[in-house]
């Protein structure tokens, strides 16, 4: 096999080709004057199986982009599969129409990527497992429970609590809770009336607990602040928070400094840009998960 | 039928709704705040003849997102049919493989604007005509020279020449010196040696006559400054220059501005930003042409 890496994630990919014990193949991907996607691939890849990293994370548009053409041109050039690594597949909340008349932006990227030439994608916690049948090519998806629950286990807290911050991420929490062996809460958002500020009703005891918050993904970090501080409030010991994907979009980093989370644990799906690199945070590498899939 | 714009080119859709007497449909085309692509349309479209224009220009990956994810949301919303109007089609220089292992972009785009809904592609002046080909739905291309050439028509400039840049360009210059009925002269660059500079060449009388370099498009305007640079030292009374398409990336205005190019006449196929808009520049509006495709 061959393994390629585009603009998203090179680091990773650099670790991943270590963990291998494999070069990564020459390529240059950069941009035209006029900002368009010029990739020449340097070395031949008739008949081998290709495996391509990129995150589609921000700047998703351009991430998604590249990945397309790069796939081109790996088919052009002969390879005999494309499998393509995407551990953060952006566009994944625009899944459903949510409204009349949007698009199902998640369910037309992976068209895209069929109609590229893609034969195979291995990810990592899509937004609702429901994603991967948008995809008519093999689906492997890879989970950041178990990376997310070594770390804590070898941290030692005492009187753990796993905490969903909504509905949707019950299941994801009670995998935390159950390889940790510890109780679970979650979070019932509810607004009493239009207009008026949501209450954070938490279900479960939480009281003088170490209280350590699961989602899938951080964006804003609106949601997953204002629980942390809620359950500092009603009692809890102290808050941990963790992800798999640190979007981090907007004032995420601010509201994170600023909130009562002690410590925000991540894996690096998504390169973080320097200046998002706070002390407050521990990014955890999926390079031996993705290696391992390979 | 119901006329739609995204965001590469909303000044142009103005003026093709005027000369139609008929509204732009109401949608909204923003972004999340991780930068993704929101799109909400905001009016029906149920069993709708729809019409969206938008330029793949600089930024052009955004602006294909932008088109396939608008496209996705009318074929959800049961529009009849999708009729997408590309004044510009970009990556349309990458239609071959000019060396090894290169993308062939501009039919990548091609099929996944077929994979996204599109029914039929209205642009113009494409870089090649081969790339028609490139669609399996219908495409009308349509042409700048007319509106190019009865510009300077109505100027009643004596002893005219027109000049293709290039080879490439010579069907294109025929054609203007056609319908103005005016002698034809082209540029032969040659490189006599490898890393030496370029001769250029002119094959043809230009000797005490208007000039008038006509290409697609300008890019960062390298090879028609340099062009116009050299018919004016060889003997031409002035030098006029038009294209189809504005790109003018990088040092494309500096350039213009610094060469003997008298007035650069293009049309609005891309939208000028206002620090582009030099006084040696003349737009022409396409509006016209569109509305009577439509
Ligand atoms: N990039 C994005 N940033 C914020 N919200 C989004 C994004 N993409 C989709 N959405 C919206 O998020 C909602 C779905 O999120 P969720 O309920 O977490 O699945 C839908 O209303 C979407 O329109
Ligand atoms: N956006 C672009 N800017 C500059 N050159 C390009 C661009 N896209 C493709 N090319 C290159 O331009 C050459 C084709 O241009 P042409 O000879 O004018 O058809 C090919 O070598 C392409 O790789």
């Amino acid at each position: 096999f061959k393994l390629f890496t585009l603009n998203s994630n090179p680091e990773l990919a650099k670790e991943v080709a270590e963990i291998l014990g494999c070069e990564i193949g020459k390529s240059s991907v950069t941009r035209f004057s006029d900002g368009e996607i010029q990739i020449n691939i340097e070395e031949s890849v008739r008949g081998s199986e290709v495996y391509l990293i990129q995150s589609t994370s921000q700047s998703g548009n351009e991430h998604i982009m590249e990945l397309l053409i790069m796939i081109d041109a790996l088919r052009r050039a002969s390879a005999k599969t494309i499998n393509i690594v995407i551990p953060y597949y952006g566009y994944a909340r625009q899944d459903r129409k949510a409204r009349s008349r949007e698009p199902i932006t998640a369910k037309l990227v992976a068209n895209l990527l069929e109609t590229a030439g893609a034969d195979r994608i291995i990810t990592m916690d899509l937004h609702a497992p429901q994603i991967q049948g948008f995809f008519d090519m093999p689906v492997d998806q890879l989970l950041g429970v178990p990376i997310l629950s070594d770390y804590f286990e070898a941290k030692n807290l005492e009187d753990l609590v796993i905490v969903a911050p909504d509905n949707g991420g019950l299941v994801r929490a009670r995998k935390m809770a159950g390889r940790l062996n510890v109780p679970l809460a979650f979070i019932d958002k509810r607004r009493p009336k239009p207009n008026v500020a949501e209450i954070m009703n938490i279900v479960g005891d939480i009281q003088g607990k170490n209280a350590i918050i699961i989602d899938d993904l951080i964006d804003t970090a609106g949601t997953i602040t204002l629980a942390a501080n809620a359950l500092k409030e009603k009692g809890a010991k102290a808050v941990f928070a963790c992800c798999t994907h640190p979007v981090l979009s907007g004032p995420a980093i601010s509201r994170i400094e600023d909130s009562a989370i002690e410590e925000l644990v991540i894996t690096n799906t998504i390169a973080l840009p320097e200046e998002k690199r706070i002390s407050k945070i521990t990014t955890l590498s999926i390079a031996p998960l993705l290696a391992d899939a390979i």
